[in-house]
């Protein structure tokens, strides 16, 4: 039953590309028992050695895990041109250029798969693209980005967030330049690709607002541990009045929330829908080893038929300003008075309050109140405004908060 | 770009098939939409209605939701020997007739799909199927029958089981007759299907050693929320010694485990491998409407060709007797030398006591103790060792413990 085998043209060989090359060796065997045909790396290119165009000649499929944009996405375009399947792992390039190699895809009738572009080993993207292809999705909720989510951890046990990320690059969970990871522009990146699967609208990444959790304090970390709450970077794509938002930013969610007991450097991804109620997929989000894994799993996938490219995008206005609650932390001098003005500049801008709490005196004086979900836009003129008061001593935090029964 | 619409033939018209029935309905513009196939239903057999070789005759795929093993197997075969792929939600089949299934599928090069069978809309027969293809799995922990994990849920919280189950009757979570869910039969033969498809091996529900949680006391969950711990219906898979070990069994996790924190009518799916880590899917395990979703997702699966029939099945050895740490519960005299009887019957039969707590006096007195890992058929052995003594008023209960560092 042996047929001639799968040749694989390989372009990039850095930490995940060495590992999958790697990886395959090991499992050369077994995939051609489960599928009849062996795969084999027919030919490799790094900056220094191999050439594209000779490889793609003698290659049935090319994975690409070089990353950034160029040259990746013209190799990518020639090789489905040229009838070529392919498989990539690069989050940068299909947030930014999806829509035109997805509309390449098709045209040719080729195999396009990128389950390691999100979420590393989990198996996200193929879940969106075939088990839920049909399904009707109202939200997502991620945490897909695995050195924030180490940072957070491990802010929540006490450390400050710079002691933190050196225990994260120590740990090689978080790059010598984390930039991209804790700006939340990674993320950011994942969600776009997430929001295109599942709602079949052409979301790019400077489409997705996010925010970073560089500015976060102990302090917040504190009051989520006292609440029972936790405190995660979370990306959210949702449906809302006929439109769609899509956005990353760090968040309180309650305890029973399926993400708010993912920690360390864990990725997971909660699908929210009517006909399932909500499904919840976790595991590491990075690594070379796990990554190369999620890449074999295309490339196999490739190999039996798996799915099609996505169908055609469908338009679907993006939202920029969609309600949430929000918890708002407040320096300010421990003087009479304070309170009355601070909530009277916050019902004037139509921002109910839920809860607060006045803590410390003195110097350490501080207001925390957690609002009832209003527009970010009110909720930004009011912190605009109370900025201004004297007695506000530094730049009040905000945080979102997602209730159990938010919406 | 319109075909010729896909025609399904429906066996069976109970809850999960009326639902797949509306759902199909409500989707098949979006099928067609993404597919460029609608799908339409032209046959429907029910206990009353319909023949099944008309059925067959007019369809392209059979869709089988009556449960139970006759006639479900004699349509299947005939359904593929005719040339049809096939879709099926059937548990009790796949896990007693699995491999004469999956013969004639790859026979006759037809797929056959069967997400529904176990733990409903969460994708894990698909990701062990296609994603996890190729990964070498050592482990799989599963909780897969909501109706255990409701009650186990109900009890955690105070209620006796007896409760727990006229409650789980009255959300429609149990049947009237709970009996193959709370004996751990139904999560027995979901975990035959999960063995075949993650380890190759040919399990089938006759092979799987399974125990309830009819046998569960208040005290058993009392303790176990002492210690952080979580009581669950596991069932787990796992490589041992070059060989495979199957089986279903209440079991103490320590609160860490991704299994940990799944309450409520929930089922969840942790695969371990060395390349992936481990991965984590959960969400609601029944429902007809939820299961109707699986179905449907296999129905598109079929369209788009998705994976082929498990590979033929390889040789593995079952193992019946494997080592697991316990929870042993005794109740005793309050009498001097009760202790010393029991580490010393304990001892003579290499079972190594990890903790050990005395509690109440007089009528009440109970030991409860924590082993290390020993093999079952010891344990088993000093149990029946100390129902001897007249100081031991009733039966010893034993509860298996899952350990961080088990193994």
């Amino acid at each position: 039953m042996s047929a001639s085998p799968l040749r694989i043209g390989l372009l990039g060989h850095g930490t995940v590309g060495s590992a999958f090359a790697a990886l395959l060796d090991e499992r050369a065997a077994e995939i051609e028992r489960v599928n009849g045909r062996a795969p084999m790396i027919t030919g490799v290119l790094t900056r220094s050695r191999g050439a594209f165009q000779e490889i793609l000649a003698e290659a049935d499929l090319i994975v690409e895990l070089i990353g950034g944009t160029e040259p990746a996405r013209d190799y990518l375009l020639a090789a489905m041109r040229a009838g070529r399947d392919v498989v990539s792992a690069n989050k940068q390039l299909l947030s930014q250029h999806g829509e035109e190699l997805f509309a390449v895809a098709r045209e040719q009738d080729v195999r396009l798969r990128f389950e390691a572009a999100v979420a590393g080993a989990v198996p996200v993207v193929r879940v969106l693209e075939e088990s839920l292809a049909v399904t009707p999705i109202e939200r997502i909720h991620g945490i897909v980005n695995g050195t924030t989510n180490y940072i957070l951890s491990e802010m929540a046990t006490g450390s400050t967030y710079e002691q933190a990320l050196a225990e994260a690059q120590r740990c090689g969970y978080a790059e010598a330049d984390p930039s991209d990871d804790v700006s939340g522009r990674d993320a950011a990146a994942k969600m776009a690709i997430l929001a295109r699967l599942a709602f079949g609208a052409p979301v790019r990444l400077e489409d997705v607002p996010y925010e970073g959790i560089e500015h976060l304090e102990i302090d917040d970390l504190e009051y989520a541990r006292e609440l029972g709450l936790g405190l995660k970077l979370i990306g959210t794509a949702e449906r809302r009045d006929g439109g769609l938002s899509v956005r990353v930013h760090p968040a309180f969610l309650y305890a029973g929330h399926p993400l708010s007991s993912v920690s360390g450097p864990f990725n997971a991804v909660t699908v929210e829908s009517e006909a399932i109620t909500e499904i919840t997929l976790s595991g590491p989000g990075a690594g070379g080893r796990q990554t190369a894994s999620a890449v074999l799993g295309d490339v196999v996938s490739v190999m039996t038929g798996g799915a099609r490219p996505p169908a055609p995008p469908l338009e679907l206005r993006l939202l920029e300003d969609v309600p949430s609650a929000f918890y708002l932390h407040l320096d300010v001098a421990d003087e009479p008075g304070v309170l009355a003005s601070v909530t009277r500049v916050l019902g004037e801008q139509q921002v109910s309050i839920r809860s607060v709490v006045q803590r410390g005196t003195g110097a350490g004086a501080r207001l925390v109140m957690v609002t009832h979900a209003v527009p970010e836009s009110r909720l930004r003129a009011a912190v605009a405004l109370l900025s201004e008061f004297e007695f506000v001593r530094s730049t009040p935090r905000t945080i979102r908060v997602i209730e159990e029964e938010f919406g």
